[in-house]
């Protein structure tokens, strides 16, 4: 792909909880060849510059399955034939590739209903990395999505500078370390990862500080592997939930957990079949065409 | 204003140095309603917020100054009577305005070229609060801009947690206390204003960290009164050549200085007319309509 290329392709900015994506649309897998390049991962690393590029926490590029499906995209014949019409390639910042991303596919979704390219008033397939999931459009601006079954990890322990706390595990997918607190601000400022349990977590972990604040209510801060402090993530805030369900004691499912990031705020249902229903505000703010020099893919 | 009426107008984004902004055109005036009630300022802090909005360090309205004029604004009749078709309605990521941005005045005169609204083979008048000033194309996609007459203010000092720096005072429209340091690390990390005298700066101060890196060549750290550290600063660059003639010592005006900023390189050429010429490069990298919903006003 040359510099060319990129000139006046389409794109939209949105966000959930303040987690916010530039969104490709792509319905046939031709705009962006596939992004299956190492120029790919520097055009997804440029277009999230915050200062350069348009800013964001990850790129989702929306495409057909079918069209991914024929380019020989095993996750997408999956999807295909699940009847996911939308795979979501989702992008972290870097350009890596990332399996799932709970804000992302209710940014998704949302952007797919504004387009009519999807039926808003029922529950839609969509394709990831990680599997088809289901989501669906809820009143008052929230969306929906059942983010699969969650599982317990061992126990192990969290470390931030000279403190060390338990933490329980949680595997939503991602593997997320959770850990109790009287008060998110006692982790202190997350410029570093924390320290963790590699035999538990050979290869990293996201952790997530959970204080109390009210009846199945909770807040949250989160060190997300790869990326540092976020202002929200939808997988950590099932993983809150189900810390919060172990302190809460003898709630039976389904149950409905709230848990405050800083970017706002999300609900967790724990459902008997061991799955987790995710509910937050998803939007798009901005739409438009993109300019784009070679100048840019520094 | 109200939040329909946000719904599809137009906007870019461009960055120069790393100092980004959201431009917003407005040749008649009307779109935004003058961008002068207190809605607007909120609008403003919106599009700039790094997640829910677009993001940017500013936003810049163009609007034609004949506009402007009529609807009573005497910065835009002096533009109007200067020949400054546009004029910049500069506006920090507050929302309060500005007088004059170094970066944003070149990428306001590339969107213009861009978009064919003025000739880009000569010098073009824009009018600013601080004054109309001349702006024209160079090569390789450098941008450079007549800062105007560039005056002297008494030695004070700068002090940084325990440490004391003294610091030579330049007067560019705006102030800035201007500190010769060995290695621009040495200051640390500028959380925090450095404190300054007040007598010499009653209202705040822009304060540079500058090291020689070679002849007519320094490297700058900026922290700037009423946003922090920066990634770059026009009017700071300006301030720090000031420091770099002092520090040559001998050097005959006209004469070019090298400013390297945390995102990128900027040139100082001081004329013998006492006015300071910035030039650094300029990109507009998208344009959108944007949608926009009321929940983003908070």
């Amino acid at each position: 792909m040359t510099a060319d290329d990129r000139n006046g392709f389409a794109w939209a900015k949105g966000h959930g909880t303040e987690n916010d994506f530039v969104l490709l649309p792509d319905p046939d897998g031709s705009v962006h060849g596939g992004f299956d390049t190492a120029t790919d991962a520097a055009l997804v690393a440029a277009l999230c510059h915050r200062r350069r590029g348009l800013g964001a926490d990850g790129v989702i590029r929306a495409v057909r399955s079918a069209a991914l499906a024929e380019l020989g995209a095993g996750e997408a014949r999956r999807a295909a034939l699940d009847d996911a019409e939308w795979f979501m390639d989702y992008r972290n910042a870097d350009g890596s590739p990332s399996q799932m991303c709970g804000n992302g596919i209710r940014v998704l979704l949302c952007w797919l209903v504004d387009e009519q390219l999807v039926d808003g008033e029922r529950a839609v397939a969509l394709g990831t990395r990680a599997g088809t999931v289901h989501a669906v459009r809820g009143p008052g601006g929230q969306w929906s999505v059942d983010m699969g079954p969650v599982s317990v990890l061992p126990p192990s322990q969290v470390g931030v500078g000279d403190r060390v706390w338990p933490a329980i595990g949680v595997d939503t997918g991602n593997p997320h370390a959770v850990v109790l607190v009287d008060d998110v601000d006692q982790a202190g400022p997350l410029t570093e990862p924390p320290g963790h349990d590699p035999r538990v977590y050979p290869e990293g972990v996201n952790v997530e500080f959970v204080a109390p604040v009210g009846h199945q209510h909770v807040r949250m801060r989160v060190h997300e592997r790869g990326s540092g402090e976020t202002r929200s993530c939808g997988s950590g805030a099932v993983a809150a939930a189900v810390l919060a369900e172990q302190f809460a004691g003898g709630v039976a499912r389904p149950a409905t957990y709230r848990v405050d990031v800083p970017g706002g705020t999300l609900e967790v249902r724990l459902r008997e079949n061991g799955h987790a229903v995710l509910t937050g505000p998803a939007e798009v703010v901005a739409r438009g065409t993109l300019t784009w020099t070679g100048h840019e893919l520094r």
